[in-house]
């Protein structure tokens, strides 16, 4: 196990009707004037944007509301919220929303304070200072809401990066699972889809003797897997939307992927094909973890394998270890179809012919080296098999 | 699922030599003058002390030191301790220890800003304020370093009683599995001992469907059951005491007992045992689960079988739970010698004749009504059988 810190200090506040906490956790966390940041009409629609409002009213918390965020969220709107912030004399921002309104509020934070392009954050420059940003969850996915970690896509050329650091992980996070009975369920599915990922990415290590990490996330892979359908079959089921949630949380506040290396060349495959195509990143994710997983699946056999028994429970092949290893990543696939996830590139919305300037721009964009390096390092020629895998 | 709320914002800085980081952390967190707390002579001649004293003169941060804890620390040594920090204006305590070093510590920080007899605290008065604590962890046991627990015995009568609050808990923790290869192998296994404990009694809840939590101390109890005989065979085995270092933390800093009820009538039990016959609480705890989890089975056969089978990797006897929920307990029972620990009264050094007096003060001392309760509540003739079971 390698040495690391960990640091998780977010406060949550879990259960039914708790956004009507909002206003009191943004004066506990110190906040006297918020921007309020959120994506479409739902949240609005839905009468939860003016629960949120009532309860800062009830404190006594001034506001300022900026909608609009999208799915992969642009770099428009958080240069659009900077300005604002500066301009309004904003101290705490409280998004209402998924991971995009999460990640934009995150970037605006951080671009508040920052003389200079936030874009920097987003190319690797450290974030040193950011206002505090506050949560009320509306889908369990990202894990943002308990994460230091934003994804924006920058407008000029349709890429997109991230960033991470603890100074961005959320004061607090309102989850109340309710508040998800109502997606569709293409979004309950693909966030569904974004956890798994989240799991296996850590999961795909190269350090060795990290028992710990490797059950807790067999644990989360479990429990997804064993809540999935109930939601998918009845949208209503508290019970499992809660459970799905706390396991989506845990899933990225990276309690269980400390002390290992991590993968992430699953997210870096696929934030190309939600950045060309504006596509759902979990349904990218979908499509892009069998590819990859099968193609780099003879690094570590006896890791897919042990994924395979303990997670997937196949049974284990002694002597060829490889067919249980296979059937995992099979049983994988076959699990994203059944809630309702696309399989290839066609499903996806995705071209053959765009290969070349995927491949490209995954290996060689935003100052990239020519390859990409996880669990394995992949380069140019490594990269076009594994989109062509996904056709 | 219950509604709750979760916070763990220590911060933990895990590995090799990070003790020499002890100073640089106090800095971090705002410590001017510092008590250095622990407990019998080997921190100081194994020369931890002296590295975490050299860690503090490098950040130029002038420090005491408070010596003396002793396993079920006590009472008197905290009020030594109170006056102590007052007389020299200490504004940080670090802990340098297993839990009972941290637990002083944390009971001495509560009572330094109070008003009142820091014994408030331990009989259900809230804390208000305390002083910041850090801890510098040698034993993987309590989870002390990662909870806003302290359990402290008082000497005028010899009883333990626990005090529990978000306030409590370290600003932050140095882990470094490397201080934990030296201890002795009973004090090992009391440890794991411990960290079990503190999953099961999470276990054993009366909340329906808690998927999440259940599958993550599954995870735990699973990781520590594959790590324990590794160092009880080679007791320097880095790469499992840092994952049982770290599966001791994440036990008992509620991170898998969040929204379910917990039991902790274990634990209850026990503190009779060791605040009476000053014995490891580890030990006691050996020798009081297999028998409180035989004598409460009928209430849930179901969740006894659960772990049976997926913890203890028993077959599910699926027209008689029973037998597989009781193969579980017999389990977990000879788990517990095979790593040194005693299995009854004797072997504990308690006696049979004291049940009268144990059961009196479990179910009637220090305020209680007569019974004690958690998964299952148990009057007093409840608890005189169970201690009778142990014998």
């Amino acid at each position: 196990m390698d040495n690391f810190i960990f640091t998780s200090p977010t406060y949550f506040v879990f259960g039914k009707d708790t956004e009507n906490k909002a206003g009191e956790m943004v004066k506990k966390f110190g906040g006297t004037k918020v921007l309020i940041h959120y994506g479409g009409g739902s949240a609005v629609k839905s009468g939860l944007i003016d629960r949120v409002k009532a309860s800062l009213d009830k404190e006594n918390i001034p506001y300022i509301l900026l909608g609009g965020v999208q799915p992969n969220p642009r770099s428009g709107l958080v240069y659009e919220g900077i300005e604002l912030c500066r301009k309004e004399n904003i101290d705490f921002i409280l998004a209402v929303g998924g991971g995009s309104a999460i990640d934009s509020s995150k970037a605006i934070a951080g671009g508040v304070l920052y003389d200079g392009d936030f874009w920097d954050h987003h190319s690797g420059k450290s974030v040193e200072k950011a206002l505090p940003v506050g949560t009320v969850l509306t889908i369990a996915a990202a894990g943002s809401e308990g994460s230091g970690n934003t994804v924006i896509t920058h407008e000029n050329g349709m890429f997109k990066r991230g960033c991470r650091t603890d100074i961005l992980r959320p004061k607090f996070s309102i989850l109340n699972p309710e508040l998800t009975c109502t997606l569709p369920p293409f979004q309950t599915a693909c966030g569904i889809t974004d956890i798994m990922a989240h799991l296996y990415e850590r999961y795909l290590t190269n350090t060795k003797d990290v028992e710990v990490t490797d059950r807790l996330i067999e644990g989360l892979l479990l429990s997804v897997i064993n809540e999935a359908p109930k939601v998918m079959k009845n949208p209503q089921d508290y019970n499992a939307r809660a459970n799905i949630m706390w396991a989506g949380t845990l899933a990225h506040n990276n309690v269980c992927g400390v002390g290992r290396t991590q993968d992430w060349t699953g997210h870096s495959i696929e934030h190309e094909l939600s950045g060309l195509y504006d596509c759902a990143h979990g349904a990218g994710l979908a499509v892009t973890m069998p590819a990859l997983f099968s193609y780099v699946l003879g690094h570590d056999v006896a890791r897919f394998a042990q994924i395979a028994v303990r997670v997937w429970g196949c049974q284990m092949d002694f002597a060829n270890p490889e067919i249980t290893a296979r059937k995992g990543i099979e049983a994988l696939r076959q699990f994203l179809i059944s809630i309702g996830m696309p399989k290839n590139f066609e499903e996806l919305g995705a071209k053959e012919e765009d290969i070349p300037y995927l491949v490209d721009a995954l290996c060689c964009g935003n100052g990239r080296p020519g390859y990409i390096e996880g669990f394995v390092k992949l380069d140019k020629n490594d990269c076009e098999k594994i989109y062509k895998l996904m056709v």
